[in-house]
């Protein structure tokens, strides 16, 4: 260990700014180990601040650069606020000339072909609920709970950000298609369920890339993805009368594969040993965040689907029961998989958590169908089954043949279980009747039940959903990241390239070749 | 202390398949810190690996395990599989066979006694608060939740993994009793209410043998818990018309005289000494799950009481109140007691949360009948007193004497407030009269509001129902751990031992004498 | 290092009683680091027990003091519990001779100005969604969640016997004056609400003072405010008929500027230093909470905003979208402003936390009136703007200049926001018109709807308002600062002296000079 450490320490010296207690220390001083705590800890929760290659993040570093750094540090700081600024006066204005209060005890205008008249309808009674606050915010932030378990609670902050504009962008081009009517936004409950909706499409694609994309960037791509999503979704919702409630498609498959798209067109090769260092680190970090997670998806999720379903007191029953009991045969199906997949007698939280996230996903476009309740339990066994097996030998293919890195694994928690979910509808679809279903047929196909569509049709245009989402999701993707690889949006390879020494300087302290991963890893799990 | 080390040193260097980080360091050297300080870590979250005394539960250490152990090991952890297999799928034949969603508009067929008339009557307009999130899981995790300041997080998988078996077969079971009709289950929102209370009824009991039972046992005990349980409560509530909305007897009472008695069948002397210690440090570990599951109490209990109640929106406002009111005075009587009975200014967190759940219990009953205002505080009150006492002078003569180890103190929490709360119901009950209750009476009491039962009569029943249940309970409990005995559930004494030597060194130099447990404690208990 | 350690141990020498670890162990040993590493975190944690100068709050330290010292905390251990106890058998006695349950359908009685009738009138229909969990306890224990990042898990005890006190003190104060008939308080879920609004007033008081109260002056703090707080509401709701749904002026500035009151008489010239220390240490401690406090605020707050409006499905909409709106706004400028004022890319979590509890505290009065969204949208980007630039001028200026000491920053957070929340309120007043609102006049100004006070005159009594809740505050704060000076409230200033000095000897050894502060730190905020 010292001969790592003096190496080291010969190199830390390089920056006499910084603080004594960052330059060497007598070895075997308790000081010393104090000093290494330190280092662990930062390196632990120091991740965050690779998530900008250019715009260092964690403030502990910044006042520690070298000057020459902490200047260009300074600039990318105060180009992120400006940006800020410039797109909140912007938002601002949008709103002050389009948007307006939705109008008292109507839902607001739509596409002809969203059947509103059902909607509105049920909207003097269903008003009430509507506003219940779990709906408002709940999908977004919940997501957010749940990611925290991956992201660190160090991340936190930018994905806040990224939130808050998101939700005040998705206002903006979702009323434009579907709430728009006399030149003017009419915003209601529904309008923020709609922008919640687009919200975890682009959290979604941020667990894709996070890690190799600076503030700013993501800055970008959730405008731009909040773009394409909201078409993808007026496609196939508004156009098509696709019936996909729980947004098995236009949410868990898009998100994911957009975002899988971006950081296949954002692949550096030279970030390789690194990623796969944290990728090996990570879920270790975190078994709180993900017992959390996991608590709350299966508290909220469920009655959450039923919200989102077509708005009808009878139809939720199905959605509710259908997610809950999905979910709660993945999560079965980890405790099965896990001790054959990895030498562990229990599974981790965090892969009890995944499989209940693809236990939800799977249900979105089928929740309210005729699923079955042991229909259920099976989807939820097999995409459990999926989900992690996914993990073990996808996931390395997708990363070694594809070039594809996925940092929170959200092709496997979201991708696959969303496609699975379409199939598996479309199945639904075709086996629907008029006797099983009963005046749910009118809720769910509203089409079918006017006759002006046959059940046939119908799950042809439910299937032909999937590979035109694929494809949205894919194009979106690539050509984001084509714009986010101009080269104002990223930093001078020079200056990244100093900025990452340094903090590659304390993370290696924190990796401490004489000490096993696990014992540092083990004190400060702790969190 | 470098005694101490050196001869657990030789000890640990039996096992030259450990990583060198386990083996002997530099006495004095930091990496020796880190060393103990990584031990701490895994001594203080290695808690749950002795949840099972067969199969080693933390992942952590597996791998380090000497082979004729692994290879052990590994059997154990591909038993616990294939049985979660073979459990799902015989569920989801039995699913196929027997269950279907509750018909549009009715809430499930349901025994005579059971005065669904007044259910269906209100179904139409409850619906859509019956399938609140908080309602269909939260119980269940609720309890999860609050566990897990005694739990720990790292034994949160094994209960998930008991939570999602449970719910499953409670459907199946409380389904062939309360909602079978024509040969076929009808499960729908109520279902699932009953289903969670099921849950929380065998997470009661898991609370009190957690720490010598493998997962397998776990679960069996599980499965028969559920039957047992459903078995009470259909001749409480079905047969005998008791009322017990809170479900004071049906879950509280039962739950924790089951779990205490399934303690005392698999009383094991030996492992006395450890349990002791383990149970001098629970409560250190985890303040801030107990301040997070205090908090959850608060918010959600009252509310949830409410809804389980004969699902009036008039007659749920007591319930509420009398929670709430009830609970509010527990947590102060904490803070008179605890100054006290212990050297403390102020209650740990974890006593507080004890005192809340108390408060609940007791008012399970009595909620919805008239308590009034200052009646519920007083039972908080003296609720909030007993069950420190209970904690301090009766848990262990329980030990000492009766050879009951209840290892999450359940007994104080859930079944002496639950007798008491029976008790408060029974005088209640006798008290109520027409003038009092009004309409309510209705409510509460059906069969004395029908005429077909005298106001008398009713509080005999009540009164009668707590010997009943607890005889159920201790019969069930001795039933459930007599098989729980059986030889091919627990694993042979010899690979027991080893493993157990092997757990033991890593915790007792977690434990060193050198160092005063709090300091150990102190540092480990940042989480 | 050695030098100033070695000196520390001199003195703790003088404590022979003190446990082994606490004394000198031998420089440089393994040991002597734990030790160090469990001071560290005691120095983190024991921060609440500063709390109190007299009595000692940790429960840790107390069976560690020497003997006199260990005989006064006994005895002021003793006093609490025997205030608890007796403050406890007076509220339940009151509760038996004046508190009843709200008879049915009924939601209690109330003055005439306060307009009962429309809301006795939606009673049948809102009582349900009354009840609901989230409304009864979320205010009080929402705050709660949300200090916790300030407070630390530590000071969670004394904030839940400050609530439990408080919330039945509420219901009989508050009961008196809204809820009074016939000798009788008719206590219903409309009573828990407003129970839970002066819950929230005393918990933001607390935030100005904590660290200079021990916890009797902190009980008889609440008990005073809870009086003057309801006596303010009822003169203002009551008599004025102002409009104030979201209780910016009630809650949010009177519990701020009484707190700073208080915080005014008790200050103390030679607690500076430590102040000061401390206050460069919070925020640091507890990102964790920082991030679940936020999400919380995000996910409950707009609805909750929403329920204690004027209970009308129609205009809870509004107060929604507006809460809403304004804090997505209030959280982007915390991203503008944060990278300008200080060093650092991103802001903190707490920082993030602060801004939206400005952006929900600014909407409180405005809320139900037409602010319009991008009006909300801009309300919230200077809120967030000026919350920030509070910390940084105006609270030293507060300090050094006025003497008081605001130890969460509750003036930044709560009564700079309420402030503007409350002149935003009257501007909008002053612009409402029958035209822009429909039937919503009726709701939000119905005196001015019954044609019984012009628009004009409804603007200056809400604009009147402020002046007067700023004088009720800083007048009320005054006298029960000057109570809470008596001596018999305080302790000897010697026991004091002594006791201080040995935190402080456990807390300087936290703050090793030889190593940055930071460093400690990074340790112990892994929690």
């Amino acid at each position: 260990m010292r001969q790592g450490q003096l190496r080291r320490c010969a190199r830390a010296s390089k920056f006499p700014e910084f603080p004594r207690w960052q330059r060497c220390p007598a070895p075997g001083s308790p000081f010393e180990v104090r000093r290494h705590l330190a280092a662990t800890w930062q390196a632990e929760f120091a991740a965050p601040a690779w998530l900008s290659p250019c715009t260092p993040f964690a403030g502990v570093h910044l006042s520690r650069l070298p000057p020459d750094m902490a200047e260009h540090a300074a600039a990318s700081r105060l180009r992120l606020s400006g940006l800020c600024f410039l797109l909140q006066i912007l938002i601002i204005l949008l709103f002050a000339v389009l948007v307006r209060y939705s109008p008292e005890g109507s839902p607001g205008p739509c596409p002809p072909q969203l059947n509103c008249s059902r909607r509105s309808q049920d909207s003097a009674f269903q008003q009430p609920r509507f506003q219940d606050a779990h709906i408002q915010v709940l999908l977004s932030f919940g997501l957010l709970v749940v990611f925290l378990s991956r992201y660190g609670p160090g991340s936190a902050a930018i994905i806040i950000l990224i939130t808050a504009f998101t939700i005040q962008w998705a206002v903006l081009i979702q009323g434009m298609l579907f709430f728009f009517l006399n030149g003017k936004i009419y915003v209601g409950a529904q309008s923020m369920v709609s922008a919640d909706f687009c919200t975890a499409a682009v959290l979604i694609s941020t667990g894709a890339v996070l890690g190799r994309v600076n503030p700013v960037q993501m800055l970008l791509l959730a405008l731009l993805e909040v773009t394409l999503c909201t078409l993808n979704e007026y496609i196939l919702l508004g156009l098509m009368g696709v019936s996909d409630s729980g947004r098995s498609l236009t949410v868990h498959t898009f998100g994911a594969y957009f975002g899988l798209m971006v950081s296949r067109v954002l692949y550096q090769p030279h970030q390789d040993k690194r990623k796969r260092e944290e990728q090996q680190d990570k879920g270790h970090q975190t078994d709180v965040f993900a017992v959390v997670g996991t608590i709350y998806l299966w508290i909220f999720w469920p009655s959450f689907t039923s919200t989102t379903t077509t708005v009808h007191h009878n139809a939720e029953n199905w959605a509710v029961l259908n997610t809950y009991f999905s979910l709660v045969a993945s999560t079965v199906s980890t405790f099965i998989l896990s001790p054959v997949l990895y030498e562990e007698s229990t599974p981790r939280m965090v892969q009890i958590q995944d499989a209940t996230l693809a236990g939800v996903a799977v249900m979105g476009m089928a929740g309210e169908m005729l699923v079955t309740p042991f229909g259920a339990l099976i989807a939820g066994l097999l995409v459990g089954l999926i989900s992690p097996l996914g993990f073990r030998f996808f996931t390395p293919v997708l990363h070694s043949r594809l070039k594809i890195q996925d940092t929170c694994g959200v092709h496997n928690t979201h991708g696959l279980p969303g496609v699975l979910g379409a199939l598996l509808g479309t199945l639904l679809t075709l086996l629907a009747t008029a006797d099983t279903h009963g005046h749910r047929l009118e809720l769910v196909f509203p089409l079918v039940a006017q006759g002006s569509r046959t059940i046939t049709d119908q799950a042809l245009i439910q299937l032909g959903a999937l590979p035109l989402t694929l494809l949205f999701a894919t194009l979106g993707g690539f050509v984001t990241g084509t714009v986010l690889k101009i080269k104002v949006l990223r930093c001078s390879p020079d200056a990244q390239y100093k900025e990452n020494t340094v903090l590659r300087e304390v993370a290696e302290e924190g990796c401490d070749p004489c000490a096993s991963g696990k014992e540092e890893l083990g004190i400060s799990t702790m969190v």
